[in-house]
């Protein structure tokens, strides 16, 4: 009971209550145990800017924050009757700066601002975190489409043959959706850029708190303006979340296009064992276990991004336990596992190994140059495209009764085609013919922008790597700025602490 | 048999197919239709000018075109045998337009091109329209806080009284969360601009196609830069679905409020009959219909988004018939959804109608204040507020104890509270203790920035307002881009119907 | 206004309310028609029993009912202005019957027990249909697991060969896991066998109603026992949902494997044109848009089950809008898709047509025979497991370094690898090493209960069998009797009609 | 490297591989270490029992297992560099019981069979645990029930007072919704209880074990009889995720009630101080942490549901990483919390006091007997009840104009509102018009089956109770089965350990 806070309360708090939702809570405590710090000292030196509190405190809770920051969160005892990971700081802080200083820090303030504050600074180092290495792994990609810009290959649709693409140009296209899940999730650090903290309860305070000063320490841009909206609302982690899991979801989607290229049966892609797994009975597995960590991904953090948003679902506008821990609880193991995700992505695509000679040999022999026979005849011939198809169509279905691949089909066949359909003798020239049945010749050929040829793909990898540029800038820059204001604060507190008075 | 476009394939296709996967397809025909028309006129109107049809042909399909959409998507025979919405068009073109000219069209493109174009072009549309809807909505908001900023109401956190707030300010709150939804849907307004037409089936074409062209037509800034991430990609459709669901949720959160408060129990809000229901055996129910409605539609959305994103996850990256067709289903009837929930939301916001009376009277007898007596203490009597806390938790303890409201306490309960718990002796001056008991008092010196006071409140109105505006000169701007681009494309698509040659 | 039940209410309903609620809302009054029937008949029945109405009354009513029977749910107009279904029912009964007469029915019950009754009976009738389609899809892959009982393939773990298999294997797991498919729906028709009827608004009625008879007429066992719970309750509906989603998931599975064992690559699989999708450009494809809907069709699911219960959750225990209506709006889109979805099922795995030529092949060549050789070496040459596995492993290295295929290891090779990796000679006798490496040989000998060896399969299939023939027994008595009680409804609903009295 | 089993993979684990993947599997380690001994124990006896191995390697693994079930979890070194916790105990047991003797024991399975086995018996455990608890709070409901069959209350739908209850009926509407959620896990106690163990890696083995013996020491009724189907299915771990998902969802909805009811506002319910939170500012605070912890769960299990299927979804139907490990993340977590929640909601449904007083005074001044006055119009006067329904919605309203709370009704009111609506003058007993807006005279009259008169409240309290005996009963007996299979599973391992030979 006595750790219990409130005075209005006459009741130990029950077991299960403790044992089943605070100690859970109290998890969190560590991870989040610097930002109540910082949280803390901006308050603090806010406070005593504003003359709400006598130097001398000040002086007396600046020295206990800096011991509490050199012990480190495991010096903190964590008692689950104490509710949450805000009381057991203040107990903590009460002890070491006694009950009267330690008392008066919070004034002006509630547990459901600082809550609110604390999300998003650790939303913001987890996100700098992710864009940096989603930037780092961007770059990776670019390199390898660059190198692979005129490594030919069947690109699929509906996991068949369709037309030949080149492995650098499926590079680029899995690099520029990359770019968009990066775009969200900068335009998200936006949203979470304004400074809960005074906002109280629900209803700011009567204290001539200056708010723009504890913004400033904390490196945010602003205060949020509603009090109440700044505590009751956290959609800029919703707003994360969903880029997270669109963003790991496309990424599985690439995953799942490695796993089946990197079969036997496809050949096309090869890994190095470092990134495979074995079997305990089947001597000779390699097993994928990278690609299927990232193909289930995506699953994970959809199942993440439900639960959050299933639990906030039907709660009031305002703090309440289910809108604000029960549904930031999914956030955090998000925010890990998609760091976790884009670390081993980076991983998977620096390793693929793409297998030139398989892959331009099923080229040659599918039939994914059939839609170039059309065009041919569409350009050469005169033929209405719909007509073309349906002359090429024809000769397909008898290479294929034929047994014939595709690199056999010849002038004559497609001639004789013609004729059967059309009712034309084209007398086409078989090494017209020959060219359109080469995958090298059509990709070369497939010049219109945004297309595989490797002139189009190096244009495609240049601009991209210039927005990857811009994009590393604003982060380092967003970077520089929230360790210099973390600097400043520490210097801040640290000089409150030597104050002599 | 008549109806397959491939000869290729020499079966007709099974019913099952026809009847389950095809025929739900083509339900889409109607509202897409619009779009197919723009996307063949822009494309006409691309090969015409590059040359790769004779201007004969063009004339001809102009006019087919425009006779097509004269007599409307009801003109069109509908056949699943022909697979979906755009091989239905291209047949009823080739009636109208003669085979061989019908048959010319689709060159240098594919369905894959054509259906990610054109479902971004009715995307585009339907977020404008919500975003228009938004946007008043957040006005009738911003209008009803500016009008009772002054209205003191308790407010609340866990259902609980917490401190006293105003019903302005607690609408200024939900406008501002509804400012951030609208930044969320114009940041995806800006990821869907990038036109895809004249990827083809994912590897572009060799036909000399100009792709700034038809983007420039159909009213995008750009085309897409990488065609396989152009046909494989729906990532805006989850970025706005993803935008909608948060604020659906978020708005249900409003309506769990009003839901709450228009309780006899609570009597907070008012409604008119009109937008409540009736019983069919309780005469004197009054439901609330709309409240439940956008209770309930956050988790309609949330089933939706995970569907789609269900439907995507595992699929290749590529065009695929989960991955684009699947998976776009939920998004249409999220759109129209989203639409209908918004209008509802402007209904009940506009019509709810608070009861000052009864919310004064509210907040003067439950306990909101007792965080001003706290405070009063912290600053009149010097004590640490965790000290004020535990006195001022004893009163109100007292207080219930003998059943006394709020708004009796008085000094000497302080006074005895204080001394019993610090061992001092205050005596406060009667009309101070009063006073910090006030809400009316309470909530006009809550004049921390973004805080209840009505000053702060007007203050949130205004920077709000200015940001709508702004806003709505975006949308206003956007608006007349797309409907000017689209004129050009009509008038140009006439001139080439009425082509002299 | 004149359409509004309610005399407490004293405005037309919004036009938003209209058009956005309650329109929505009656696109179900069709396919509910015929339930709306049933239950007032059932109740008018029970009522003229008890002597709650007169008979002249009674037969009024049952003439009615019949008629509008007789003229179907497009004879009644619907205005939503009603609300609802059954307010529309009931404004045409009171013009068909008079409205004394039509007035009189509604006594002792709402449209809460009789909404939930309907939803029962409807669902009812949905999942019945299911599950005889998915007795057939069962019937089916028995059949064709038994006929391939014997076709030898590679069975694949990570999509990597792991050891040989049959195809009539693969067929019988299938199976096997459908059984308990329709074992869940089995047992959610037990959970929704309880008559919600008599249970009015949440409270029961003072009129001495008999609802065992109500409940008999409609085809239930039992009434529900406690009528707050028989209103406020669905998770029958849920229940339902989750086995739905549950199979979908795993008939995806499925198709997701004969999606890449179709593919030219794997080429294990074949299916007829009829069930195959074109390409509107390229001349080449047959896509295979069955499997790809197959494969889809669980996140459509997950998304339904997941949207419903998001709306449910939050809500009350107790009859609302939000509770009753906006969750189960994906309910009937979900049991019509899965109706489908099965439908496609069983056209594909009835057309799927394995290769053998091609899958004993691979089965030769890939090394899913290794873990047969590492048995062999513990059975005869008495090593243990784990170092029969490395020895293996390092004869499939070598193989692999050799780009030998592994029906060419011989016994040398493996003697050599012992030696290096054991120090031991083995002297392995070259016939045995062979037989270890045949893929006939290794399924052949499979016989632990539950494997591929044929014997096992078959054995498999003739206990699945018999489970189906009683399952289908249990559905055939389900539906007769639901017919035959519906059969003496309208008997005695007609003997009622032509009362003289 | 040395930690890598298989010889066929020449390089380390990639570090992001070992970090990322393998180190969070093994966080299962302790939880699941049981479990893998005593498959290991299973196993080995059954080796034994069919002359697999010999005595002596036999006696030796039994004396190794026997001491590291001793040692626990914790003596188990872990290396994330062996992929899983099977690896790692497999490690362990070679060091103990020497390499070749510890090599020998995984002969005749897999991890895959192994892997299925152990989820199946951990979800056993947590299965029946679960049940244990609910069957408690059932029994916890239930008797609440009994004592408060008369506690007079309002009833609300639309959380707008409808017909008067009593606070036992509504919580007998809640139990029976209790017995839904034990039958359906114990419907999926039944999927789970088949023995995967011999199943091998998917396609059982050559070697003649005896797969009945080993389900029998695990303590299930028969072996999984498909070995691909035993690997790759883990449907149980969904339809229990289901199941609990529907249940908490249904509890979080009882939760939304006591949270409003608990309100000053509705002052229906009262919680002891033990289970309410405090505020860190608010000293007047006493938040519902527990309610909110409830309404917020179902959401958290919705989303481990969805992220569970959606991570199989797309998966093949055979083992694989994403379709076995990342899908059963989510289960385990589910199985802690849901046992959590139900204690949770135990200790609340204990706690929750009644204010009859209160309940009593809002039902008889609210108009939730109007239902009962139409009714006594049809009965008493012979209206139907559309017109009663009309003439009370008058007197309701005029009322409600003229701000009289329902108890003031008196008969010459609805006198006048018959005689305007109806032109009939009823001239209406006033004792009886009184009778009926008594509330407590309501409740006793609503005796129809299923209603909430004390008698039949009783009725329903009593069935249940038979129906929870046997639940137990049924729990009890399975609970000592599998203890008394684990105590023969020992014994026999320790005789076979102390083997002399």
């Amino acid at each position: 009971m006595e750790s219990k806070v409130s005075r209005r309360l006459t009741q130990a708090t029950a077991p299960e209550v403790c044992a089943h939702i605070y100690a859970p809570r109290l998890r969190d405590f560590a991870p989040g145990f610097r930002y109540l710090t910082d949280i803390n000292a901006a308050h603090l030196l806010m406070l005593h800017g504003t003359g709400l509190i006598p130097v001398d405190t000040a002086t007396t809770l600046a020295q206990a924050l800096l011991r509490m920051e050199r012990e480190g969160a495991d010096a903190v005892p964590l008692d689950p009757q104490r509710e949450d990971a805000y009381f057991n700081y203040e107990a903590r802080l009460m002890e070491v700066a006694g009950a009267d200083a330690g008392g008066r820090l919070h004034v002006a303030r509630s547990r459901n601002d600082i809550l609110s504050t604390q999300d998003r600074l650790r939303a913001r180092d987890a996100v700098l975190a992710l864009l940096e290495t989603l930037a780092e792994t961007r770059g990776v990609v670019l390199r390898h489409a660059a190198a692979h810009a005129e490594t030919v290959m069947p690109g699929y649709t509906h996991l068949q043959a369709a037309q030949p693409i080149t492995y650098g140009y499926y590079l680029a296209g899995v690099a520029q959706a990359m770019q968009r899940d990066m775009t969200r999730l900068l335009h998200a650090l936006e949203t979470l850029d304004a400074c809960p903290l005074g906002a109280g309860a629900l209803a700011g305070t009567a204290f001539p708190i200056d708010r723009a000063a504890t913004a400033q320490w904390l490196g945010f841009s602003a205060y949020a303006p509603n009090s109440l909206d700044a505590v009751a609302s956290r959609d800029f982690a919703w707003e994360i979340l969903s880029a997270v899991t669109i963003a790991t979801v496309t990424w599985g989607r690439v995953a799942q296009d490695l796993f089946v290229w990197a079969t036997p049966e496809f050949g096309l892609i090869d890994f190095p064992d470092s990134v495979a797994g074995t079997s305990s009975i089947m001597p000779q597995k390699k097993n994928p276990v990278a690609l299927e960590y990232l193909k289930g991904k995506g699953g994970h953090m959809l199942g993440l991004l439900t639960g959050s948003l299933a639990a906030l679902k039907g709660t009031h506008f305002t703090h309440s336990g289910d809108g604000n821990r029960e549904t930031m609880r999914g956030f955090w193991e998000a925010m890990t596992e998609a760091q976790r995700c884009v670390e081993v992505l980076r991983l998977v695509l620096e390793h693929a190994t793409p297998q030139p000679d398989t892959m331009l040999n099923r080229a040659r022999r599918d039939f994914s140059t059939a839609t170039d026979l059309a065009d041919m005849l569409v350009r050469d011939a005169g033929m209405s495209f719909r007509e073309a198809h349906h002359v090429v169509g024809a000769v397909v279905r008898e290479a294929l009764d034929r047994h014939l691949p595709a690199c056999e089909i010849d002038s004559t066949m497609v001639d004789r085609a013609a004729l059967t359909h059309t009712g034309r003798a084209l007398k086409l020239d078989p090494m017209v013919v020959a060219q359109c049945l080469d995958p090298t010749h059509s990709v070369a050929a497939r010049t219109a922008a945004g297309g595989p040829a490797p002139t189009q793909v190096r244009a495609q990898v240049e601009t991209q790597q210039a927005t990857l540029t811009q994009h590393q800038t604003t982060l380092a820059t967003q970077r520089k700025a929230v360790a210099a204001r973390r600097a400043d604060l520490q210097r801040a507190l640290e000089e409150l602490a030597s104050a002599k008075h």
